[in-house]
């Protein structure tokens, strides 16, 4: 429990930097920065996303997928799919 | 400039949008949604902001790395160098 | 086992067409092709390596991952790291 | 002329890997090597073949782009708008 309260804060830290991201995006278009520059922070915020993405599914194989394997049956294979559909979104997003 | 300012507008209101969509996320983990649902809406925001990467770099190409291409020189060829390089980067955020 | 055969040949079918679309894009390069269509060849060849990794990565999670909770122990948090980081490059690639 | 010819043997030299790389992981397939090293062997060819695309998209720009864009007219404006979209087209494979 101790680890999930953990787990929570940090995705929540971690969106709270790219909400500010977002907001420096929005500051730089409206001072008319340079076209590279606002690049190279979307590239940045783009990443900080995904590297949240992967910290929550990492998560989620651990327990929500770990779980259903372990109960077993239809639930268990539909939970697999479920998680690498979303791998898949996640990887052509 | 009737069409930069066009140009401006619509680039803020992706980024509300995006915004829009992190602040979600952060309202998504405060209230433990699925996981799933919450990596679904990660594959919108970074979609959102790769097509905001994506107007932004069409807009350059088309004013800054022409009006670099007509003046000629080693700045036309440093300017093609540093798009070239904000792709790169795009491509593997 | 007959619906592991049937994945390993699936595999082999997928990859003989990514390596039929690389040997397309050397005689594209070599009789000097249009670079967008090149491109447009490119974006495709990647697009079926992915979707490759995508469907062994379902194989590995219903498979080996699952087999290593059923065990349990610091194995089966080892084969999640595991398959996590392999999650992360492939997002990253 | 040299400097073409220079960046076609490049090209070619850089798909052949790719080609090595895609063999490579049909051996692996064959010969049931572990999952994640096949994995780990998909994202290096997808990295390869991105590499390779960002410097014929570079080249492609530097050239084509730029000689449209010292013509002028709507055939320029067409070059910019083919080009952004083979960039969305990568960015998004």
């Amino acid at each position: 429990m101790a680890g999930y309260m953990h787990a929570k804060q940090d995705h929540q830290r971690r969106l709270r930097r790219v909400e500010g991201q977002v907001r420096g995006l929005q500051r730089m278009v409206e001072e008319d920065n340079y076209c590279i520059d606002v690049l190279t922070q979307v590239s940045a915020a783009t990443s900080a996303l995904k590297a949240f993405a992967l910290s929550l599914l990492e998560e989620h194989l651990a327990h929500c997928v770990a779980e259903a394997t372990l109960k077993g049956g239809p639930e268990a294979d539909a939970k697999i799919k479920e998680a690498s559909d979303a791998i898949a979104r996640l990887v052509r997003s």
